[in-house]
């Protein structure tokens, strides 16, 4: 009997990859950000593999300098469900911002997704932070600040909207027509600073009680929502101690919000390049790299600072005074960006390539690559991880084929999906309503 | 040769069907309404049987005197876009409101599912009647008038963001790393007395060029919203001459608007029962019928006025005088029920139960309704039909196995879907983009 703490793996669907050009690697297909089939055959593949879930992330605003394969790609909501209906265990998560949505349409949304794949939704609750957003949007960018202020108020509805419903309400007797326990119906009557939702919601709950929420920020703000609503986090911190600091703060600001610590999941983000030779996975992680111009890669590090324009600056003197440019948007990758260019004297041609074609930490041979990943789910750095691969059709299939086997050799990994919702995948409890008499809850718990 | 005209079909997806309580009918799974494999199925049925397409109405508010099965189902875009990866030809259309929404989102959603589809999405534009709506969306209801002043605008939008990216922008060029051409990009900077919407948006157009616009209001403000966005629209006028009145208003009303007749199509709601004698058909509707008391039926007639108590009124009395109750919402029927019920000199009992159970003109053997379907068609009353069953299960298989084979044998019905589009199976054009040069246009008419 294994006693090796379990790590849960999750993937990006996001069309080629995580690297601003992988649509140009060899093993990617030109137009993967809108092939539903290369979606599907992904999502398939990781599925077999034991991978939780996938994961569509998602942006309300393009310009011609965005990311290629931002300029064309599927919404979250509509490529999930289509996937929800050929897969049949992995998890189905993706983004949808709190400040550009109503509340009502999006918890429907995301139950409809959870029942339709039978408990398998999870819903990544962002704040958007692109002030470009709000010129498609008809109204004014709220400030950082203020979008986690509405984000609270937001998954507080969303939330109660989700347990309108008992369990046990719809009886559905042929017999005597009685479709429902009027008892068991919960209007939410909401009236708060920023929304007046009464409710209720005209969908039940799902075989996980409700979606799984995510949350990705990484401020002060971010963790302190992570705390009270948030069953998973994503971040973005790079080494294993970052990840522990950054893994116990969360934690405590659940515990302080009388939760379990158990009861939020941190999943860094990792881009792994595998080679049987640490020499292949250089290799292969130049073929990558040199798929990016410098002039892809000054717009690739505007976009974090607000699409401001770099090429005005020489390339080779030391990275420019931005003073609040971008304070708005990515505010943490923007400090860290900075921060990193400061320590490292970097001229604006190498912090620009470094944040385009940053290099991973997890480039190497199967068995250093398992090692790493090991080493932080024991330093309890990480409940899991989010792999966005930098291209994913390489990418993927290298680690299923070569990590994979050694994780599960090792007791770290299933390499398949026993439980049937993702909330069980991810070692999450079945979601509660807030409704459920304690009695009923602690049977459940002990069943 | 035939020149006959073709009839096109459509099939409602609500559920167990249209009658209040379909869901207690032998042949319905109680909780169809959430049963994504009975939608599964019931698509693959009609798609089998050459229906050309499947559409999903919607509401966006609940209580406790709804329609049964209306309290707990999917939600519309999530459920069409899970039909749309185990479906091939089938068309997948949907109900979301102008009034309850932001148009870059669905503009988006929409064009997901049309891309995802192979081209094969609708949207049914509707203002939403049920004031309820405005309590679980922290606003103001707007009024009838103001409702299709804001649907016009909000269309307008929607039809622009789907022009965002020409045809052939997207070069791929892996070699030089040219993913688009920037010439072929269109930013729509949409600065109107409702909206601001700057574009472009994230997707490109689909094979049918744009999802098809539904569109269902019979007020004059509908008619004028039909006749000048509309590819199809919904009506529930009841005898043949009121259809082809119907008919030559919205098409004169396209016209007027230098759209041709032909780019407008008229499918009226039936709800056939079909027997292989006529006392079948007619015991089939008792069984129907009685699946409902006259408390459900006085419930079912308040929805269309505002949630109106009908129980306080004498039942045997003639039907009530209720002033302007419900003028707001579901007009053009609260009309129809007070003149009917004027007409006829209806009691509330008639009125509820007629409302409730309604006697559709339908009801007969495969002949007499297959007679009907033609008459209608060679009259200029309808272009197609939507099939509402009043329960699906037992609906559409007797459509399927007693109708269709009559309408095939005349020469009305294809019996397949041949194109692989909407609007190939609706005879409807490819839809060229706003920005596309006439001669390009021309050219590829000519093809």
């Amino acid at each position: 009997m294994s006693e090796k703490r379990k790590i849960a793996f999750g993937i990006m669907l996001q069309g080629p990859g995580g690297h601003m050009h992988s649509w140009r690697h060899p093993s990617s297909p030109v137009d993967a950000s809108v092939n539903f089939n290369f979606y599907r055959d992904t999502a398939l593949k990781a599925e077999a593999a034991g991978i939780a879930f996938a994961f569509v992330a998602d942006g309300l605003y393009i310009n011609e300098k965005s990311i290629p394969h931002f300029l064309n790609r599927f919404e979250p909501l509509t490529v999930l469900s289509a996937l929800a209906s050929v897969t049949s265990r992995i998890g189905l998560a993706g983004t949808v911002s709190t400040s550009y949505s109503d509340p009502f349409t999006v918890a429907r949304q995301f139950a409809s997704l959870d029942l339709l794949s039978g408990g398998r939704a999870g819903w990544n609750a962002v704040t958007t932070p692109l002030e470009g957003t709000a010129r498609n949007y008809s109204r004014a960018h709220p400030e950082h600040a203020l979008r986690y202020e509405i984000a609270q108020e937001y998954l507080d509805i969303v939330k109660g909207l989700w347990d309108s419903w008992d369990d046990d309400a719809f009886v559905r007797d042929r017999e005597s027509g009685r479709f429902f326990d009027r008892e068991k119906l919960h209007r939410l009557d909401h009236k708060g600073r920023f929304f007046q939702v009464e409710g209720p919601l005209n969908i039940q709950r799902s075989a996980q009680g409700q979606p799984v929420v995510f949350q990705a920020g990484s401020s002060d703000a971010g963790i302190g929502l992570a705390g009270r609503h948030a069953d998973a986090v994503f971040t973005n911190s790079v080494t294993l101690e970052e990840n522990k600091a950054f893994l116990t703060r969360v934690k405590q600001a659940a515990v302080a919000q009388g939760r379990s610590a158990d009861e939020v999941k941190i999943f860094p983000g990792i881009g792994p390049i595998v080679g049987r030779t640490q020499e292949e996975a250089e290799e292969k992680y130049r073929i990558i790299r040199d798929l990016i111009t410098i002039e892809d890669a000054l717009a690739y590090l505007g976009r974090f600072f607000d699409h401001h324009d770099f090429t005005r600056y020489d390339l080779d003197a030391p990275f420019p005074e931005l003073g609040d440019i971008g304070k708005n948007s990515f505010q943490s990758t923007t400090d860290r960006i900075k921060r990193k260019a400061k320590e490292k004297n970097q001229t604006l041609r190498e912090a620009a390539l470094d944040v385009a074609s940053p290099r991973s930490n997890f480039i190497g041979t199967p068995d250093t690559i398992a090692d790493e990943l090991i080493r932080w789910i024991e330093a309890g750095a990480a409940d899991g991880f989010i792999l966005g691969f930098p291209v994913i059709a390489e990418g993927l299939d290298d680690f299923v084929d070569l990590v994979v086997p050694i994780l599960r050799e090792r007791g770290y990994f299933d390499g398949e999906l026993k439980g049937a919702t993702l909330r069980e995948n991810l070692g999450l409890p079945f979601r509660e309503s807030r409704y459920a008499a304690p009695a009923a809850t602690e049977e459940k718990a002990r069943a």
